[in-house]
């Protein structure tokens, strides 16, 4: 596993063995294959397969939306049969098995002998330490927990940490594979029951858990308690920036000063009720109630819209992004120079645009809506503009290209999760005035689904009247233009809109 | 005060008295101010008039981007002398004191001598119990506690808590005021230290602590352990809700039996940490560094841009939006009839569209961003589909209208928070095509902002090709038709894109 290639191409492991495919396994196969690696999965439960592809398929689901076009080809997904399978020709091992200390040990025993020495084994587990799951490993030192989220293959978390034999080396290539598949590393700098994340979470729980038993709340109360009020900012600030707000302009320590004596109150109940049947049974009718008749599955893309829609908020915060944003933007980033399509044409014309239609762009009609043609148009023109020296600095200096007219006709259609690309040539210029012609296509065919005849005009922003384009750009913009200008004058432009009997 | 009123535009008192204002009672006058109500706060910190002018201007931005448009007119804000003057024909008080009970109890039985009986008091203490607090009152049935969150202009959530002398005619109230400026009212059912909300962040935040003290984390570490992960899952589903998912299909008895024995590890700690100076030293200087040199009003900016983000996000999922974006949406309906926009122009054709421009849909330059100007179009086609007796009904049967083609005019700008209209008018149509011309102006202006000519041919989308206008719908364009033909061919139609030099 090479951490992260000179190339910036190529990073970790090509083949994943994954031993245990429960909700966890399963997100892991997920990411995993989403992000161009095989992933070879054992779990001897009859549901194994069925599960893995419904996860596939949600994860594949979330990505379009979240990130379209920005993922490599698809890795391969494969259930195997036996635990020595899985492991075959494996350079990197994920375990998620049910969080029974014994039986990960067992188990972890075999897969240290069935690999090279210098293939790493992380453990999905949420709270046992790893010092005790690798203490009967041959080679302990490429033991390390990733302890992830759930959904795995949309939350960035996961958590590092070793145990006293693990070595720096395995948890700095484990972290660099994990953010190379787009997550966030929390390093957990001392070996603790739980790691830290659900430390937090199990408080939170334990008390919900006796404001049920005295009857003080629901388990729907005790959830919109949180996701009306604090969970809000939780997506993107933690507790302890929050209350440093909180504090004022004087900070954490006027905050500490001001709240400190609460802190001796009896609130909170953190040792956890016991869980009598009658305990169970009220917090099962309660959820069955919260969740109004709403299968899992239902719930589970209820859950993934919302994740896809507040990471992608988040990644419009400020001008990186904020948080989970800035995470994504990050991984975006580095995938770009990867991403599918982008091929230059028959008429050798680079791509200006390249992406999947996500599912949000679909109508009632079952095609990518007509105003996210012009979206992509306007992305690809953005695209253009950055080629000839018109992008965001020109823009910061007062200068811009306003579209004044456009042409759109639709010749096919583009359809949930179909790979497009999109083709511009320089038609015509003058000192003003930039005439630009795009073809919308799926990636790797040369029919076109759409296209956009675009009349732009060169603008002094802060005096909002037209101005002369800079030489510079102008220069570019005319060997764009005696580039394109060998290829015939595209079918369709220069049209106007009429009735047939008319023309 | 009269909860709602029958004309569905005028909900609860118009004059507040606010008494306290720190955080939460500027936040909270703020919020009052925006909804139209007059907010009157005393607070005898010098600090006060400048700290709730800036929450207000803070409010004022935050609300610009999450609801443009929609809020009415503004009331006044106004810093009283003296206690008196600020409940000086009051028909509502929100008291914000520091949490200091006898305090809150001196201060309370000075406001209640001075109103009438009629008038709500409500406290928004995070943790006293309102049957203390009320106790010395005269008329304690109009004390109830209205406890908010922070910035109490963003977030929708408060706690209603009555004491044993609270009426329920008070606490329905005051809960139908707070939701007639946006928020979610949580109904706490038993009278308990911290209510509901407080007691859950106040486990996490005594675990956080804790690992503070024992070196396992630092206050970055902590927040990322939440924000990365959990925390993005709370901004809209709570703990009990998601952990009803990974219990999978068998849900939360599954998750019970599954997770329950856990509950038996000594994870969490019973008490807080004894709040040293050391720890205190710890704490604000890992604050501190996690702030990295932003001050605590650049912190705030860039919460309420994630915040109003994360809650746009919210409205746009599912059919009716989820959780914040749900509430978000039922305020903006509540809303809307006030808005403007929406009459006829001069030429007598009404509105096919109307609305505000909301932030994400300005782009680089300032102004709408040229697929927002096809959107708004696109919907306004829709809506004359479905008035020609072509909407959904239709596409069901199997038959609708596709857009072949749209030609853009660009006239002038669109800006954040303009309230815009659309009118449409039916050029033309034969057996199988639909001909439209829209125009999009300022609401309550005729100068077209931008123009886009359509055309549209009906097809049998089964078949996927053309296919004749059922004649009912026929009949229905053709009335349009003859209905627009006095009017003069719009200027603009039936052009082509093309260099000035050569037209």
């Amino acid at each position: 596993m090479s951490g992260q290639d000179m190339n910036g191409q190529d990073f970790g492991p090509k083949r994943c063995g994954l031993v245990g495919g429960g909700v966890i396994g399963a997100g892991w196969a997920a990411r995993f294959v989403l992000n161009g690696r095989d992933a070879v999965l054992y779990d001897p439960s009859p549901d194994a397969r069925a599960r893995a592809e419904a996860v596939l398929g949600m994860a594949r689901a979330a990505w379009a939306g979240l990130l379209p076009g920005a993922l490599p080809p698809e890795g391969r997904l494969h259930i195997a049969a036996t635990l020595e399978e899985a492991l075959e020709g494996a350079d990197f091992v994920q375990e998620s098995l049910p969080e029974i200390q014994t039986l990960k040990c067992d188990v972890l025993e075999r897969i240290d002998a069935l690999l090279p020495a210098a293939v790493p084994i992380a453990s999905s587990t949420s709270g046992l330490l790893p010092t005790r799951l690798q203490a009967r490993l041959r080679h302990p030192e490429r033991f390390v927990v990733g302890h992830p989220f759930n959904p795995v293959y949309l939350l960035p978390l996961v958590e590092i940490c070793g145990g006293a034999r693990t070595s720096e080396d395995t948890k700095a290539r484990v972290a660099a594979f994990y953010r190379a598949i787009g997550m966030q590393v929390l390093h957990v700098r001392k070996e603790v029951d739980g790691f830290i994340a659900d430390r937090l979470l199990e408080a939170l729980w334990r008390e919900g858990l006796w404001l049920i038993e005295e009857g003080v709340a629901t388990t729907a109360e005790l959830d919109d308690a949180i996701r009306y009020g604090a969970g809000l900012r939780w997506s993107f600030m933690g507790t302890f920036l929050t209350y440093r707000l909180a504090g004022g302009d004087a900070g954490m320590r006027h905050f500490l000063a001001q709240f400190g004596p609460a802190l001796q109150l009896p609130w909170t109940r953190l040792v956890a009720p016991e869980l009598t049947d009658a305990l169970i049974d009220r917090i099962a009718g309660q959820s069955d109630e919260q969740a109004g008749g709403m299968t899992v599955r239902a719930l589970e893309r209820l859950r993934d819209e919302a994740l896809v829609k507040v990471i992608r908020a988040l990644a419009t915060v400020g001008p990186q992004g904020y948080a989970a944003g800035a995470t994504l933007n990050r991984f975006a980033a580095r995938r770009a120079d990867d991403a599918q399509g982008g091929q230059p044409g028959a008429d050798g014309i680079p791509a200006s645009w390249h992406g999947v239609v996500p599912p949000e762009w679909i109508d009632y009609n079952g095609h990518m809506t007509e105003h996210r043609y012009l979206q992509v148009f306007g992305e690809a023109t953005d695209h253009i503009l950055d080629a000839i020296g018109a992008g965001p600095d020109h823009v910061a200096a007062g200068q811009s290209f306003y579209t004044v007219e456009t042409h759109l006709r639709h010749l096919g259609q583009a359809l949930c999760g179909m790979a497009i690309m999109v083709r511009t040539r320089v038609l015509d210029a003058d000192g003003k005035r930039l005439h630009l012609f795009h073809e919308l296509t799926a990636a790797g065919d040369d029919a076109p689904l759409a296209t956009a005849e675009q009349m732009l005009i060169h603008v002094d922003t802060a005096r909002a009247r037209s101005a002369p384009i800079p030489q510079a750009v102008a220069g570019a913009i005319a060997a764009l233009r005696t580039a394109h200008s060998a290829l015939p004058v595209p079918e369709g432009a220069g049209r106007a809109i009429a009735m047939p009997r008319r023309s």
